[in-house]
């Protein structure tokens, strides 16, 4: 990017403060900053940096007092942060896109593919797929049969769909994700061995959802695995059969859900959680890092720990835990308080 | 599929009650049920959807006393949940199954392909490497340098299975899973930095086995990682090095497993546990969800929590925990009831 | 391999205790030891093995007193575990080692590939990449758009590196492992819909490292994740953007790190651990199994728990918590009692 102070003051509406001539070519964090660099300023925290820092140009909400010297150009606007995510994006989308096919790749003579895509080298398209328009399917994808994917969708190296999937528009998958492998359903025999319950249902993934690199979402038995509209899920997430997620709902990182359950829509489901089968979160539901919840919670709930209960009694539960030696320890002076009181009685 | 009842009832040796004549195309759960579909009814929770439902044929228990009218044509069975998973097999039995060699594929001039194969295009079978007859390789899929595959065993798109590995007949490997990556073997030198341990070892895959989709399982550091004939491993599941499983036995996503930690037969490993390294679990051993073991479990012990202990007594801590912001309130009574008990006896 | 205890005791300056001309060909755990097998005794929970096993060749330490009749040639050596090691390196270092280019595989023309490297079939390397000398880049390897690859790196099948990530010299990655995919940063509306903050740096994998499969590195929102020289991750751990870690540090299969945070040198943090984001982790920290840390540490703390406090009061606070039951039961005697004596007072 190569951007002056006041191209850039414009674009957002923002009030100008130094030289309107200085450029910036790069974006950089306020305590990293070099000359030619763009940052911004939102934490006070940081404020400090402001009157150190090497950027040339400095975003700074309007309500900010400044209190001493500062060398940057500052354009001060109502939110910072946002101010500078949305450079971001306008930057982001002027960078080099991909675009046409690769060689050698694989397209079934059968399937559908929009104009405008990037079909990297290795990618796969099966029998009867149909991919949207502007769709980008990077190397070593796989794309099985009968899978449909929407416009402008992006489907990062190695995403593994199997057939007969469903991809809305504008999601993202990142590398190493398999949508669509079979739910992990036996059952068992008298000889204690299992018995594999063919898993003939799909998933399907709706409109702007975005999906982190190695996750792995199993298809329905029957039906459909559901990721709602907007749901942005973490890398290594796991998302078992028929399991169903509202809208704009996150998940982080290495949790878990287990097959069936359905979790509603604006809820957060925390790093490393684990929720098991055939269980209901309603909406707004905030689930803390690493919890265990095996029972249904009511909308608007926030639980944490594992087995996850409200996660007020469980922080103040946690603050006594530490204690337990203590209260063990005081326990055993009761005892002998109340043994050494009964026996003066007895005695009297 | 396209069945008619008189035909699902003969393959079951079942009761029909209805016209025989009903067709079906596909299957649905009864609560979701269409014309066109059959359902099952196995849990009683469910039996209101069998005056409610729009399918055409509904299997059911024989024992079960209908109390309404039902417009579905029923098929009575012994056990309606293992009758519909008998006809789910079939019906994936008759779908079409993929078969020859998809251009490009790589197979090495020295491997052994047996006859009846699947070869998807990008997949590459190595050298000297070993196939058996039915076998599915999707699409990128890795097939090193002497790996050998059993009959009918099927490997999605992106398995990579690192060179010299073995994986039985009728297996199922899902996609992007890893078999025999590196065991985690490093030793620590003076200047604190580590030194490779090379992992010579493989991993031996016995027939039977289902391993679900981005599980990693580490080569032996000499010898095997052994999975056991039978066994079942979910999605996002880590089986390091030298690690021995019997057979039957479930492993359910994202646990773990530690370096040379031993496993019986028929246990059941649930979601996120982790096993330290170097011990023994006996056979019949049930471990909870996101429990954490870092001791032998003999035989037919059902364990829980981090660290795990009987499931008996944890639960039952489990419940007290909760409690502790309240226990820690009276112990402060106490204190104060003593202290005050003291003084008054001190001022007789 | 085909060595004689001759050569062996010659390379390691052992001593020799018995026939210099037996020869081995493979090595194999002591208690696996059959003809033609070297192993190594250290552990001396092993020792009855030696008096009892068929290997060849035992490697033991100087300072072993043998107490009864052995079979095996004996090397005797200062450590035994050490001395077996640097043999499996030597013998590691001698098998066949890939090399050239296979057929068909995508290199970009403007792309930089040194000598000696193997690229494997359906391999990928994108414009501008850089991949210095002796690299071996497997089938399904992604290397995308600028990215650099040090000397002697290993990337294994499937490896999937981001545009303009840079991996060191000397460096492992196992398959399935993406390095760079998207941070998770989204900025929140007023609608609840999230929008997408562009993720616009990379990541820098130093020196030395070995990173194990399934593992997600996600790039920096802006600058680098950093991976310091000589750290060794295990199989299905995720970094998320931003995150720095020191030198020499050991990241154990299925931990989780959040964005900003950063980690010292010589660190531990041990499987299923989970850090949350914008902490400080001092050198030489070592954090337990399943642990959940929530604050910044300082260097030499030894941390354990979720959420993770000292691991000495740690585990004394869990060792009284199996007998929660117990406790609660005496304070609701001793409630009777206060309420009894109480009582009695009263009435005198």
């Amino acid at each position: 990017m190569n951007f002056t102070a006041k191209m850039i003051a414009d674009f957002l509406k923002g009030e100008l403060v130094g030289n309107p001539d200085t450029v910036v070519t790069e974006v950089s964090k306020i305590e990293e900053g070099k000359a030619g660099t763009l940052s911004f300023l939102a934490n006070p925290k940081y404020e400090k940096y402001l009157y150190t820092t090497a950027s040339s140009i400095v975003l700074i909400n309007r309500d900010l007092s400044v209190n001493g010297t500062v060398k940057p150009t500052l354009i001060k606007v109502d939110d910072a942060y946002k101010a500078f995510a949305s450079l971001l994006e306008l930057y982001a989308s002027n960078l080099p896109q991909k675009s046409g096919t690769e060689q050698p790749s694989y397209i079934h003579s059968s399937a559908v593919v929009g104009s405008g895509c990037y079909i990297g080298a290795f990618a796969y398209v099966g029998e009867q797929a149909v991919i949207g328009h502007k769709v980008k399917i990077y190397p070593h994808t796989y794309v099985g049969d009968g899978v449909k994917i929407g416009d402008n969708t992006i489907l990062y190296p190695g995403v593994k769909i199997y057939q007969g999937c469903a991809v809305g528009a504008n999601c993202i998958i990142h590398a190493g994700s398999v949508i669509g492998s079979d739910g992990f359903g036996f059952a068992q025999g008298e000889d204690m061995g299992f018995k594999k319950i063919p898993q003939l249902g799909i998933v399907i993934v709706e409109d702007d959802v975005e999906i982190g690199s190695n996750v792995s979402i199993d298809r329905a038995t029957m039906g459909a695995t559901l990721i709602g509209k907007g749901t942005k899920i973490d890398n290594l997430v796991q998302i078992a059969h028929n399991v169903e997620i509202g809208h704009n709902t996150v998940i982080i990182s290495q949790a878990g859900v287990a097959g069936s359950t359905k979790i509603g829509k604006n809820c957060v489901i925390a790093a490393q959680a684990g929720l098991v089968g055939h269980i209901k979160i309603g909406d707004n539901v905030i689930i803390g890092a690493q919890s265990g919840v095996s029972n249904n919670i009511e909308e608007n709930r926030v639980c944490l720990g594992s087995p996850a209960i409200d996660a007020g009694i469980q922080k103040k539960a946690l603050v006594v835990f530490k204690k337990l030696p203590d209260i063990y320890r005081k326990i055993g002076e009761f005892e002998r308080y109340i043994k050494d009181h009964a026996e003066n009685e007895r005695k009297k």
